[in-house]
């Protein structure tokens, strides 16, 4: 080894081993995740081809499968955060050209209407104010009018709370031929989901919220509707790293080499699906939907009222409206730094008018209401 | 909440508690992570726009620019394996028409064709046989004839275990104005690298192997001549999870969200890199050279021959020669299987005709070495 240049040690920073402070997260994620999910993050590695790590890969294809309530053969964990799913379904089937109907009601949704756009979609939207959802009637005329190739929703809007009912949206979209996305980032595991029953060609989630596990692995699937587009493209998917037809044979039965796995990421979800499995996906439903009624009483007990309107609340996030006059981010940050809770603030329409209050996962119980509950009554104004 | 939907249990497999062997990881990556970096990544979860995460997004900053001896203002970690950091450099600068000229001594640097090419890349691309690598001289014609505006060459080529010389290359794309891009997966942190001093514009990484974390957050720098090009793009970045213009938003003074980053994989990051900035680069470069020269003699000693000349060996990366009758993958699996050592095979035209060995990061021992061998000697036929 020859070593001529001499080293820079500008940036060689002398740091301590990490310490930081433990937070109860109750924002709009990340969450925080089960204890046993760390402790199986921790398994020691194996290479992503050992027997042993495609086993797991197999359990976790599976168990995806369950909580999303389908039979799609095409159901993986992308290996990325849930913006990464995000973008693997758009990349996967839009091609230059296709028009793309994208149902705005909320951040997330604008997101899907700039991913479409970069991979070459005709992007049509339709928007509602952030904290409403779409009827079945307006879907319809959009449909109709629009003529899209692909309908794409938020199932849960993480920026406003509310929940997009699906019910009879894939019936609409089979009747005009078009595929129907959905993003269930805020919604798997946590909110009744049946993409099977639903319709639903595409769907994407995150480990973060709903099913209690740290933020690196993501939920992906596609029908085979949908994969038949894949089959059918004129052009390569337009990213390497998110092309299903590549993937698919990773972890299908081909076991072709495309990328490393983030395998201790693959531990830590196979251990947070297997404790669903174990809970009952409908019981951790309900757990969230009784977790968070409890909630929004204590939070209207307080004298706070809630953004969205009762029927279209999610169980796992709630926008809590900021009272006149207090200042919401002072309030945040005096919970963060005086009592280790984090809560979220609003973004885009809502910026500066609510608070977002997450229950999501190993975090949906009742004792972190009480906390939160107390904790805000001590930072607001009396 | 309504349920009418019955519960499909097909898929909802009772599984036990993650339990797999204990595998001492010497091929190609991943590697063993350091038992610091794994207790690191298990720190409790902080929120990704917490002042307390940010700081240590901070601190990854500088010590990847430590580890790759450069000063570029622009140096992250992209949330996802090595492969995500790699097309992040490709999309980014990369335009529809733009000539990227690629040296393939290898798989990835057909990787990289394939990805500049989905990008819209005109790709042109020079080649040398499995193992060889480019002279300044070969370069030079090249980048005379094709004028590219990206000249990208993998540094360490992980499928032939041969490291590209560098020096000069810089001036020569300076010369003739193009941008040049590295792959460094397989030389972060266990080869001397001068990113700054080479000239180099854009390089990727992963964290599994030179460093000693587990997959799942990969470095990516870019100097301000390719921020430049970025900044002067007519069309919008291909790709949003990996488009720099949001992230620099994110992890530069702004902080504004893009999306939520994989937390406890940056925890493990930054506890690899204080690793490396306490023993400091060059021992670590040392420390992998010293190793590997002892595998390679050891490797000898027992009959084996290596399939790169030696000055262009990789000190991370060894291909060795299947000898004459021996069934390599059957070897592989019976060290795999009967010793829990994992090495790997041949990719493309070194199938079948190679195995690779590498000693990456916290497994750069000689006490591996020993293992190995003593494995290799009752697993060969006599």
């Amino acid at each position: 080894m020859t070593q001529t240049v001499s080293i820079n040690n500008n940036q060689r920073l002398q740091l301590e081993p990490l310490s930081t402070p433990e937070r109860l997260l109750l924002g709009p994620g990340p969450s925080n995740a089960h204890p046993a999910v760390l402790q199986a993050m921790n398994t020691p590695p194996l290479g992503h081809l050992d027997p042993a790590f495609l086993a797991v890969m197999d359990e976790i294809q599976s168990l995806l499968r369950y909580v999303w309530q389908t039979e799609n053969p095409l159901t993986i964990a992308v290996s990325g955060t849930g913006t990464a799913a995000m973008e693997a379904t758009i990349a996967n089937v839009v091609e230059p050209g296709d028009v793309v109907l994208v149902g705005v009601i909320g951040y997330f949704g604008n997101r899907l209407a700039d991913m479409a756009g970069r991979y070459g979609a005709d992007v049509r939207t339709i928007t509602k104010p952030w904290g409403q959802v779409f009827s079945l009637d307006e879907l319809h005329t959009a449909v109709q009018t629009h003529r899209p190739t692909i309908l794409a929703l938020v199932h849960a809007e993480t920026s406003t709370g509310a929940c997009q009912p699906l019910e009879g949206v894939g019936e609409l979209c089979r009747e005009f031929g078009c595929l129907l996305l959905i993003d269930t980032v805020t919604s798997l595991g946590g909110v009744p989901i049946f993409l099977d029953e639903w319709g639903v060609d595409l769907a994407y989630s995150c480990s973060q919220k709903g099913l209690g596990c740290p933020p690196g692995a993501s939920p992906f699937t596609m029908s085979p509707r949908a994969v038949e587009k894949l089959q059918q493209r004129r052009t390569k998917v337009a990213n390497w790293y998110l092309d299903m037809t590549l993937l698919h044979k990773y972890w299908g039965s081909q076991r072709v080499y495309h990328h490393t796995a983030p395998i201790n990421m693959y531990y830590a979800l196979r251990e947070a699906l297997r404790l669903i499995a174990e809970e009952g996906v409908e019981n951790s439903w309900r757990r969230h939907q009784e977790n968070v009624e409890y909630l929004w009483q204590s939070l209207e007990d307080i004298g706070l009222s809630l953004h969205v309107q009762r029927e279209y609340r999610l169980p796992t996030l709630t926008t809590v409206r900021i009272p006149e006059g207090v200042d919401g981010k002072a309030i945040a940050r005096q919970l963060l730094l005086e009592h280790n809770i984090e809560i979220g603030g609003g973004l885009g329409e809502l910026a500066g008018q609510v608070w977002r209050v997450g229950l999501m996962g190993f975090n949906s119980r009742k004792e972190n209401v009480d906390r939160l509950i107390e904790a805000l009554q001590q930072v607001l104004p009396k």
